[in-house]
């Protein structure tokens, strides 16, 4: 069940239910040299969408636009400020607990985004916690990232192992390529594997990894992993969620 | 072309072309007892990027949540606080002219964007107008609403005169049929032509709409009204693009 | 009645009477060859304060430099930025719905003020929307705009026609003369007419707009048409904020 | 000169012969029984306008509404909060300082205002202090207390002694009333002589102070002494003012 | 009582017999040729502890880093902006008050802090006067200066009379190294006596008082003063607490 | 070398060999039966400025107020929100940035930090990335916890296995005895090991974990232990360190 294509009715009777939704959030930023600019927004939409599928699960729009300000130095790389960020998520929380919404189920596609949603979660439960007992309706949230489930870490490592890396990586290329087929491209990476290391703002992150990628060898992705990847974060993620609804807001 | 959708390497080879870029903007709100709470960014969406495909200009991901407080009474509504959409425009402006861009469209859905995009123009000029000169790229920023277009406009007024209303009216319900065809729904309304008015905040628009509807009839609408209004509305916002790009940044 | 000329005794003893108040609202920045930087603010509270006299309204105190980020190219300008404006619009009328006002009237002299008022009071309507119903006082603001009421605009067509432009107009010049008679003063402009146009910051407008009008001929002034026009505007709008006081807040 | 009632070439004039500005600044609070609710922003306004009569320096607009929480139990005071004020003096001295003004000279009537705009000040001092050497003109901001010179005090200590209190004193009463003559209202304080203490927010401040004052009996005041305090401040002042312009900026 | 050296519930068994608390307030920058970076932040955790030591009173942790910004021209000197100690106070106070604290008891070390400080009490307090009454706990703030009790000024004449200045004084000089001994420095100043001044930001803080000293000469300071400074301090401040735990919340 | 105990030509010969430093960071929050609210700056700062000594590199004063929210229903507990603690990051780099220091090293003693201070880390580097190349100087930041060092891990499995826990750790308090013996406190805990678990704000925190322990038995912690597991990370992090400052900032 996709929001954007409910009535309000039909949220409405779905609250009967349900308070739990899930939000996919990703990145709009340089995935190397044939991996898209989309790349994890396009991850977090397509499994949070499925998961809400299967799951009978209410799904929000999807957050494109992360934190990447260590990527601004590859052109159409897009960034929110973490306190921008902050920002967002309580007004995209709050909106929706006022409805009845308890428990908020975010599904990532970019590790730049786990410590400022982290840190909103937190600004979001600060202002509980700081004002009397009562005064505020009670939230849960959580953040899961879909490429570090159990089973597509297993499928990671079986077809990719030490060319897997840590950004623009076969897995999530693969699973882009799962979604918009006429979007493959292949190439040969030079070198093979990239560099792995640290980096702080734009221009030092550049300075280390010339084309985008970190450690990483993309040309082996396909459509066909990427489609074993996706059911496989589904298929995790949904037993994740069952336990999650389970707790107390 | 949809940035998403892009390499790194693709926006940069745009960039030596081009600087412009389109930004779809809606909302996520209530429309009415058989319209999608999704409709404003979905019509920003499909005319934005139909329009970025005529004029072969990059489309950015759509800010698909707006300023909607007044909906807020109808579940599955949201919004961002005006200050909260100030920050988001700021930084993916920022983030795009950090690369090169200079002209932004901004292709609208949603009435209620209006003042706090326009706010957010100002808050960027206003950086640059307060600090020395040249400290700052040229930018230049514009918002179109598609709905009104003269050629779209015309079409209203043909198709539903005084039963368009000015929320969940025929024509953007239309719309939104014509894009997610399984979505078409008729309803009779309750009266058949929704009140109309003024509101302030969510407990007063809900007293005064009680289904969410204002001043409209959509049950009007249909696939092929959709159609027309949506080619309609590309075709003008082509012209307005045309000589939007042609002004000094 | 004059806010600033009351005793506390006297406010309260109003409030027993009614829960409106006008506020002025204006601009400080450069009106071309011969208006005053203060015209806005001259505007807005000469026709608030007199509407406040006509209806018995108490009327607050002008806010006189609004957001004119695009006159900052011309010396003697001023400007809050929108964010700053969101929140001099929020404790002004939190301060006085403290005190049981509903009613907030903004009576504007400058059009840039428009956006970024409107995207406070959504602000305002915001805090009320996403907290639990009866946490915040029920409060109405409206903005109205001296210079487009209908018996003005037809004065100003009458004696200016296509010289009346839309910034330092011989409207508004007039006006403030009439309130200043010490202050006219009669120059040839060239050109005769200001040229028309867009603008964005402050050094595209003064590349656009070299003597800061926009479309007008300030030089047809008069202090007679001034005051017409003043009277014109008063009575307007007192009929409005009649209206608007019985709405429900 | 007065800026509002300059064009922008005389004001363009004006700084080519000197930088300084003069900023009225008040409070729009309670005053006791018999002292206006504009009192501090009309002693600002009066003080720093023949300020700038007598030493030929420009007047900006008055900042009519500071930081006055503790007096919002009593109908009519507003306040704006200590954040906004700083957003506030940061965007008005910020747009001067783009047109080279550099010695920024605060007439202030309220001391509820002393601590909120010296915090203003040393955040943009800030800005410039953390930024590399050049990058933001030089400026120079002082407050000064009307209240508080050599020759008001003696003079308010002649006429007042132990009555002259801390709130709605005699002094300030007399000032508006030279101002205002049209408001003298004379009344018998009960008690004669209002309390003296602490305070901290309203509810603390009312519970204190029952009829607003704090120390005074304002009913001693008469128009005579506000046009000797008026112009003794206008005498201190210019003294401090030649000064202050001479101070490196 | 350090309150970092007790557990939950001996601070629980605190509030059922108090429910007021001290909090040591500094500052970390330059103190001239002798002094220390950490002086202002060293002298009020001194006397604060002590104060908490001599009447029982639980002490939180010190805020080492203050408003100084005029200091940053001198390597090692911190700030933080008056907008981030107004967010720091209010977070503390919220937090403690969340338990039941009513009385906060700042003890001072450096000047620059009394106007961000007082600005922050005076936000709080505002969120209370701009709430409905009962909406937020009762509290009180006040901010006392350890260099300005009776007792210490009278020994600072007696000691250092004309030399003793404002800033890298030797009375606080003399307290640090009643604490830290092992840091006394003695050495020639250049001039004896440090000039006296006004200052704006850091280049022209610097510009003024090369050493960073403002008229002292703290080669006189001395670990005897110092003892008989601290004490002196703690002695006037314990009446002074006295006083203000009897005050209303 | 601890900042607060130089004076600032002492620091500018630091700069001359180092442009690194160290910041302790801890939390004010319960930890327990027998641990104390000040555990997690106690062990933050005695790990940073033992550090600091081995390795001859300047340490900053501690931020002792973290981000704590959960703890809030235990008394004493104190939190500053994310978006507070991003500020006062943001101050203290750019103060130290401005003198020259490139490399900060922040020693943190409390999960909750970690994703407030790499949100904030990226908030700075931000700045950077969004702005033209060179318009602000480069630093590099990392926070390392002194709690998950190889060497200390090894000591709390060895010591505590199972018992160890995650909040109120055996591991933790034998660290605070180390530093204040005076403090040791030897009690039966009821459950001998906490429960597990999650948690969101205050009140769900203490429902789930009402002694304030998470899966510990602290009555485990031993002096001696202390001694060790201190020792221990002060090793890891000197080699840690040692590499760090090699990269580029």
């Amino acid at each position: 069940m996709l929001l954007h294509l409910q009535t309000w009715q039909e949220v409405e009777a779905y609250l009967a239910k349900s308070t739990a939704i899930i939000i996919p959030i990703g990145s709009t930023e340089q995935h190397g040299p044939n991996g898209l600019i989309g790349t994890d927004a396009i991850c977090g939409e397509a499994v949070g969408r499925k998961l809400g599928e299967t799951t009978g699960t209410l799904v929000a729009p999807t957050i494109a636009v992360g934190m990447a300000q260590h990527h601004l130095a590859f052109p159409g790389s897009m960034t929110l400020r973490p306190s921008t960020l902050i920002a967002v998520v309580k007004d995209n929380v709050e909106s929706l607990a006022r409805h009845g919404f308890t428990h908020f189920y975010f599904v990532n596609g970019h590790g730049g985004n786990v410590a400022p949603f982290s840190s909103a979660f937190s600004e979001l439960y600060a202002e509980s916690s700081l004002s009397r007992p009562g005064n505020r309706p009670p939230i849960r949230c959580v953040l899961r990232n879909w490429y570090e489930t159990p089973k597509v870490k297993a499928i990671s490592r079986e077809l990719y192992a030490d060319q897997e890396g840590s950004h623009a990586t076969p897995s999530e290329v693969s699973l882009t390529w799962a979604v918009y087929p006429q979007t493959v491209k292949h190439m040969k990476m030079e070198p093979k594997v990239a560099p792995r290391g640290t980096f702080t703002d734009a221009a030092d992150y550049r300075r280390n990894f010339p084309d985008g990628r970190i450690g990483s060898n993309p040309d082996l992705a396909s459509i066909e992993a990427g489609q074993r990847l996706w059911d496989a974060a589904v298929a995790d993620l949904a037993d994740d969620l069952a336990s999650f609804v389970k707790l107390k807001a």
